[in-house]
């Protein structure tokens, strides 16, 4: 069984927090993969440099001047902290992008009908699996940002759940895989500003009854499409869950039934 | 035989010249590895975030916020730039830290006689080259920047040429391998100002005679000291040319004899 784990930006902005999940990651047993989001050290980063953020429906809006900076941040401060950290942790790892040995690759996003600049949507069959799987006989776990290529020299914003998903998938053509979101909360809430109004297990048809009752907000909306995709497409379960609880039995289990 | 290749930041600055650089790497033959320094971008964005740059020596006073910059940039855009565009090539090829499989480790540099802050000395005896063969193996080539670790979560901005030398040092243990040194000179110049006045072949002897002469300045005393050292563990030749003449046998060779 391998276990992707995503762990969200807003645990990568905090120092302590991210500590405490990198302590449980290390210790997390079995070949595992780690995919991170970016947090908010971007959005400081280009204020400072004089670059205006745009946000449309959660997603950054990325110029190239929004890229350099994405890329710096994600792919270099944000992926070999956690790198070094967890090399002291033990759990010998690798920081990734998709143009790393090219083992992910995204399309541009269309212009239309909003122009998001240089962000792509992962090429989710593409995904060099053999590559992944080479790292993980080694016992080196990959530890991927969300900046991808297109295979033509272009870098590529993505989202950092897609990724997640997508590496989950393309593994489970040949494992068995889990797939772990971690992030501040502690899982799917009947009531956002109650933690402990967590809903436990979500099926489908429980999916469409939360969602026609406006229980589910925007924000967790396609977290969640990306979990049933990816278990249609052979993810053995999907879990979403607080950023320290990853070694417990706690969270929101997703499945078809 | 392995080609380690050195290019410096001076190209690295110059997106034309880069581009004409990767060419020529991407049709280098058989097993290579590419080492890249820093370039002027991690001093332009220190600057436009209000951080002081210090140089003593040549070398880069690391400050945590100026550990922060470097590592954004080296590790981040820089490194990720230049393997999507070696993939554009069709050279597979991977972007590491010494951090990412722990494949280098670096000791933090004494603070006496000069604090150079979060600056480390490569770990040369300590190099994973096992892991660096089995990315050889399935013909993908490393892509390092100068940011390493200390094993312990800490990142440490080291030296290019350093670095180079130590992959090259290690792997002759194993294989036959060569290194080269490609910056925007012809190569180590008799006289600075004369492009044309490259010193084809510099002996030990040599290297001592031109050192008293004063015609070897200060920028390039480190260098060739680095490649003499690289010769006396192992590596079979040093060359050091313009970035332009990687696939020419144009430059300067140096050797024992």
């Amino acid at each position: 069984m391998i276990t992707v784990v995503k762990i969200g930006g807003n645990i990568i902005n905090d120092e302590a927090a991210l500590a405490r999940f990198l302590d449980a990651f290390a210790q997390l047993e079995g070949p595992k993969i780690l995919v991170h989001g970016g947090g908010r050290l971007a959005t400081q980063l280009a204020a400072q440099l004089g670059i205006e953020t745009t946000m449309i429906d959660g997603r950054r809006v990325t110029d190239e001047p929004t890229l350099n900076v994405v890329t710096m941040v994600y792919a270099g401060l944000t992926n070999k902290r956690i790198v070094a950290q967890l090399d002291a942790r033990r759990c010998a790892s690798i920081g990734l992008s998709g143009a790393d040995a090219s083992v992910i690759t995204a399309t541009r996003r269309p212009a239309i009908p909003i122009d998001f600049g240089f962000v792509g949507d992962i090429d989710a069959e593409r995904v060099d699996t053999t590559f992944i799987q080479s790292l993980l006989d080694r016992q080196i776990t990959p530890v991927f940002c969300s900046i991808m290529h297109n295979g033509a020299g272009q870098l590529l914003n993505c989202n950092a759940d897609s990724v997640a998903s997508a590496v989950a998938m393309a593994l489970s053509a040949t494992d068995s895989v889990r797939l772990i979101y971690c992030f501040e909360k502690q899982g799917v809430l009947r009531d956002v500003n109650d933690e402990q109004s967590v809903i436990a297990h979500i099926s489908r048809d429980d999916f469409r009854s939360l969602k026609e009752q406006g229980i589910i907000n925007s924000g967790m909306l396609p977290k969640i499409e990306n979990a049933f995709k990816a278990i249609d497409n052979g993810v053995s379960s999907v879990v979403i869950k607080h950023a320290d609880h990853l070694l417990d039995n706690i969270g929101t289990t997703l499945s078809n039934q």
